[in-house]
């Protein structure tokens, strides 16, 4: 039996890690961490370091394996491309299971964030079987970039009694202002989706690298403030060769 | 100087605190405890026994001072209501911070969930003022419900790259389903807003008292399921006096 926990373990404040997720891991027998490449190592040492902190160096410790994430095929279909990525990396995490954990366990994986939005180990995991072992999985609820958003520039995410919509950068380039919401939080943006829309009466409140020590935030009225927003994201981006940015978007009438 | 911090507790499950939230809570000189009328006083006791699992018996405590929040006004206009009612609220905390720190010194206030998402507390310290003293407002984000929701069913919140609503029972019951989203969470909802729904090919996944030890949760086909939950609702509501529960809809295709 392997008893696999997805520990959402927030976006770079190890503070913001649960006292579930501290015991998650603290109780894990192996830890699998992926490793990507193009210039993400800043993640994967964010990760390790923040796993050496939680597990101190008192007691049994899990056994911590990394791992290379494959790449995704870029061209064809998207969709087709992400599910052949997933059953692929559901392979890897298979085997690593098969050799190190040959009689069972329990199996750590860090999740940025929390593990249900817009993440895709929920989805891994289904595809996972590990020869003579039934697979069980649990989760383990992490802070959302979207909850320290909020919290860092001191704002609710909703408006009173109004709805909010989640959606991605290509989403919002491809529909524009989605219809019945008042609010907008955008996540994975490749860059200034919100160039898009129409301006007007829209109140912007941006981060980059949220929990992190290099954490920006910028609000402001989009009209004046987007193109201050892109130029620093583009400096940022250079200076430390990578970036992770969201953003809430209000309609204020 | 006050800091007031807002300091987001999860929904009820003690482990689901942060660190930073545990730190928080007992680097405060001050915390503000609102008792509720209502049946509500299980929540109450919730708060009070979290408050103190989490301070533990050792150290300076902080000094802990509980006070009745006042009733909002339930005709007229339901903005006005809600904007006197916070400033009522807003009273009530200036009050209390005047009288137990007259010199300033840490307030902290256990939010349930997490402060951004349809939680008055930012809006009420908005119109705080405390004499003689500014007042710093700091948010430490929490675990929303929806979270929980979504970790114990052991789902995404939304569709591969698809946007994600989150809105009021109220609101799903005037508007009907929202134009450009293929999930729905739904929060504050008295009681069925999904049947107002033409429920073909929407799977519902449902949960009460999330993170506690009543938790019930049931998902399925909301036209198979949808009256199954409305019993089970009412019967829980009954057993227990009061009720929370949320839920996510998402269309299948
Ligand atoms: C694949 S999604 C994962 C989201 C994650 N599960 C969460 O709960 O935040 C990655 C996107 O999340 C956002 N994000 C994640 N971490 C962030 C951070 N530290 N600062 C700003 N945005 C972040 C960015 O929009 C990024 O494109
Ligand atoms: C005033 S809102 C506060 C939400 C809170 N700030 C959060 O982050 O979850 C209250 C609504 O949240 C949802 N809720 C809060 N706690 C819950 C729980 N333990 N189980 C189910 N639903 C809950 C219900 O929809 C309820 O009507």
């Amino acid at each position: 039996m392997i008893q696999l926990s997805l520990i959402g373990i927030g976006t770079g404040n190890p503070e913001h890690v649960t006292l579930a997720g501290v015991k998650a891991l603290r109780e894990a027998d192996l830890i699998l961490l992926p490793r990507k490449g193009e210039g993400k190592t800043q993640l994967v040492d964010l990760r390790r370091l923040l796993c050496r902190q939680i597990l101190g160096t008192e007691g049994e410790q899990p056994k911590v394996v990394e791992f290379d994430l494959p790449t995704r095929d870029s061209d064809g279909d998207y969709l087709a491309a992400v599910e052949n990525w997933h059953t692929a990396i559901a392979a890897i995490w298979g085997g690593l299971m098969e050799v190190h954990l040959p009689q069972g366990g329990r199996v750590g994986m860090l999740i940025w964030g929390d593990p249900s939005l817009y993440d895709s180990s929920l989805r891994i995991a289904e595809r996972l079987s590990v020869a003579g072992s039934k697979v069980a999985v649990n989760v383990v609820p992490g802070i959302t970039s979207l909850q320290v958003l909020t919290a860092e520039h001191r704002i609710p995410l909703n408006a009173l009694a109004e709805p909010v919509q989640i959606t991605t950068g290509r989403r919002l380039r491809e529909r524009g202002w989605p219809a019945d919401a008042t609010s907008v939080a955008v996540m994975l943006d490749s860059g200034g989706a919100f160039e898009t829309l129409d301006s007007d009466g829209i109140h912007i409140w941006w981060g980059a690298y949220l929990g992190m020590d290099q954490q920006c935030l910028i609000d402001g009225a989009l009209k004046d403030i987007g193109a201050t927003i892109l130029k620093r994201r583009a400096e940022l981006r250079e200076q430390h060769g990578w970036i992770m940015d969201t953003y809430l978007l209000a309609r204020q009438n």
